[in-house]
């Protein structure tokens, strides 16, 4: 039986609701996300006193985050808050009084905590092995070093957007000055931390709402292609541009901005300029951006509470089971035509010499390729292209999410496969795996066409130099059918490899 | 436990089958599809004998889809032959053959039965009610006349396009004499139908491979903005240029149309020709496409064998209820969406002066706003779009189904609700209707955001000439997060009907 958890954390700026379904081992899926701006840290300042209007807001939207999760038969509801509580001189009030509101034991993160939780979402979303994670939030920035795809030391930094920004920058108009001073706060602040530096092979990912929106804005310009903020990689000079121009714009013509929310127009410019200079000082080319973070990595906690640590082992392979088992896949017939199209890519590994990356993207598209059928099945293989695309699906970057989607995309059809709106995502050596890619599923696909994985098993014969390859399918019983189709569907494969390829039946011996 | 059953007919041109999963009285979907091009007909002539070579096609195909329904736990098959086997001398030692090589009783329909299954596929569609049904396959032709949405009687003439081209036309060059020829040929049949004539009100609607690639045609030449064929309309006017045009192509040519299957080339201009004459016989202005025809008629009869009339007494009610249960909606969420929606509509008739036919428009989106949820749940509203345009509703015209996505659509969004690639389908009543209905849609969403039915009713008061309406919410408790969403949504529908909207908080009285 699916479970429901809810995870709250109560920010600077903004607080979220995010409820999960899961199946532990199994899938999890996320079943409602609700958003408030309740800028909780207004009016703080220099005083640290959490206001009354603000305070107000924050109980509020814990009510109706209460009555929501309920209503959804939520079983755990996991709450925390962040940086405008921990700097609070009154947070003991506060957090008794939404003790006395709620019931809830809201737990008051250390900036530590709030690391570790940030690097945790990002980890268990991106694949970081080395380097760090950035989490810029309403009132605080929090670096966290990751080695081994663990996180490792952390410190947090009052250095929020909300918080510069109420510090150090006119609400509309912005001067110079004020700039000045701003980035000197932000270079004394960064100085402290001396580990902070860029090792070679290091990446940076960043999570929280001010880099979305700064990602946004460039996708924006760049119209990329995607309708999806992860994974996306911001180049370290396409920051420094927003932090030069973006506070030199009105409130009014921030507002106007592509891509960015409205209601960020106020603390985009200090964010842009918080980032320029974390880029600039720990030395890093480009930032990769995460979705998921905080409230993510709180949910992974609960979510792998059976594992020695919170990370996922292989988090790609579970991403794709997880995303597979959602649309309540064909396993066995999913993985026979992921087995056979690696036999394929194996066998004739001499003839298309791709590297055995593309071998790990070939079984992604294979678990997937059905997904689709949900919606029809005459076009199910676009429907599976789309679901890839618009699901975000943790652990691959927006080219390997290119590539599985089309590889997915050409599992049937006629026409051969093109990337069309994808093309600036690939490289020239991925639009020609495409092709071979698309090739192996189609032939991998037809020989599993009865769904009764009756071809048990492949062997390729190659004979580069007369230019033709000889595929034997070894089948346990009569696969007619089987024969049939994949005879029908060479030609792809054929002129994928320039070689003729031929079928041959053969019989499996155990 | 859903079931599975195999649906196949064995045509002069084509053999398919449809595997359809299905859980009586709940839903069913279209599971596999496999189509063999068998041309059983092809070298019959006048002689009437299947040959050798067409035989063996057919024997093969039925071994490898026989194949293919056991693999996937079919626990049921329906086979029926058409006019290729009917009209065969030895169609009693092939119908004994196909019971040896597979263990199936092949059914063999007369004309009579083949009009009436292809009948029940189409009105089961598309809610035809009072008029005539047209399948014209390889071999012949069925006409079939529809009385309150009963199949009444019917006529099948030897009229099928691969008969005819096969009689009248060569296969390359075809001559104006052939032409004139099988002009005469199909008028002189056609004169025997005395009551195929188009009475006030009275609709066609055709089926079968022929007209869905006239149809194709026709939409890749009008940039039409949809995947599906299913519902299109095809005017006459169309039908008569192709009729006129396409005989004069040579294969090569005909195989370059777009939107024309390369292995229909050859017989679509004696398809255009026939559809062009019946509809000037039948005095038709237009033709409606169905998707579903004798294939679905058989399975229809088997899945609705529980009612006085395999017809669905309610389609469109079914349509939307089967995809909203192949998505595992919220049911009672959705259906209470629904209601409140429908109360604003009734309450708001005398503001927004739509007709009832938009009620159940809005209806049907209602129960679908978030079947996209199973996607991705941050943009589902999108994803609801998709499905809804993607999968085949039956029950609906294009122009419906487009106003069902585009609510469904603006359920949830910031901008306001816009046409975009639709527009072509729209009257600019239904722009009009769009904004409107998406403002009901919405408001009555975030009056169910905690999905717990809390808001059990509404009430409006409506005061037309200071501009201004009050909608009474009334809670069976504290509906806290309801009001708070519900207030910060008014702003669209207060736009859409020119109009202070208020939201008032009412005690629900039993």
């Amino acid at each position: 039986m699916p479970e429901h958890v809810a995870v709250i954390d109560l920010g600077s700026n903004t607080t979220r609701m995010v409820i999960y379904e899961y199946e532990r081992d199994r899938y999890f899926r996320l079943e409602d996300e609700i958003r408030e701006v309740v800028r909780l840290r207004q009016g703080m300042g220099r005083t640290n006193v959490l206001r009354a209007a603000a305070i107000q807001r924050a109980i509020n939207a814990m009510r109706m985050f209460k009555e929501l999760a309920e209503g959804q038969g939520v079983s755990k509801v996991i709450v925390v808050a962040t940086s405008a509580v921990r700097d609070a001189v009154n947070r003991d009030s506060f957090l008794a009084r939404v003790q006395a509101e709620t019931g809830w034991n809201l737990r008051l993160l250390s900036g530590e905590e709030e690391g570790y939780y940030g690097a945790l979402g990002a980890i268990n979303a991106t694949c970081l092995h080395q380097g760090f994670v950035v989490d810029l939030g309403g009132g605080s920035v929090q670096i966290i070093e990751v080695r081994g795809g663990i996180p490792q030391r952390s410190v947090s930094l009052p250095l929020g957007a909300l918080r510069l920004s109420e510090l150090f920058l006119s609400p509309d108009k912005i001067s110079p000055t004020q700039v000045d001073e701003l980035k000197a706060f932000i270079r004394e602040q960064l100085a402290q931390v001396d580990w902070f530096k860029a090792k070679p092979g290091d990446q940076l990912v960043a999570i929280g709402g001010a880099i979305r929106n700064l990602g946004k804005i460039d996708q924006v310009k760049k119209r990329y292609p995607l309708d999806s903020i992860h994974g996306y990689r911001l180049a370290a000079q396409d920051v420094a541009l927003m932090a030069d121009q973006l506070w030199r714009l009105s409130l009014k013509k921030r507002r106007g901005i592509g891509g960015l929310r409205s209601d960020r127009a106020d603390i985009i410019p200090a964010a842009a300029i918080a980032y320029d200079l974390l880029l600039t000082y720990g030395g890093f080319a480009e930032v990769i951006i995460s979705r998921p973070g905080l409230r993510e990595g709180l949910f992974f906690e609960h979510f792998l509470s059976h594992l020695p640590q919170p990370i996922f082992p292989n988090l790609r392979r579970f991403s794709i089971l997880n995303l597979a088992r959602i649309f309540g896949f064909d396993d066995p017939h999913s993985r026979h035509v992921a087995f056979l199209a690696r036999r394929l890519f194996d066998d004739l590994q001499p003839v298309h010499g791709l590297s055995q990356e593309y071998r790990e993207i070939l079984w992604a598209a294979s678990i997937l390729h059905d997904i689709g059928a949900i919606i029809n099945y005459p076009y199910h293989h676009r429907h599976s292209y789309y679901i890839i695309l618009n699901y975000t699906l943790f652990g691959y970057s927006p080219r390997e999410l290119a590539m599985i989607a089309l590889i997915a995309r050409y599992h049937r059809s006629k026409g051969s496969p093109k990337p069309r709106d994808l093309k600036t995502l690939l490289t020239a050596e991925d639009a020609r795996a495409l092709v071979i890619l698309s090739g192996i599923i189609r032939l991998a696909e037809y020989l599993e066409r009865g769904r009764r994985q009756i071809i048990r098993d492949l062997r390729c014969h190659v004979d580069i130099e007369n230019g033709w390859v000889q595929i034997e399918a070894l089948a346990t019983g009569n696969a007619a059918i089987e024969l049939w189709e994949a005879e029908r569907n060479l030609d792809l494969l054929s002129q994928a490899l320039g070689m003729e390829v031929e079928l041959v039946e053969g019989i499996w011996l155990d």
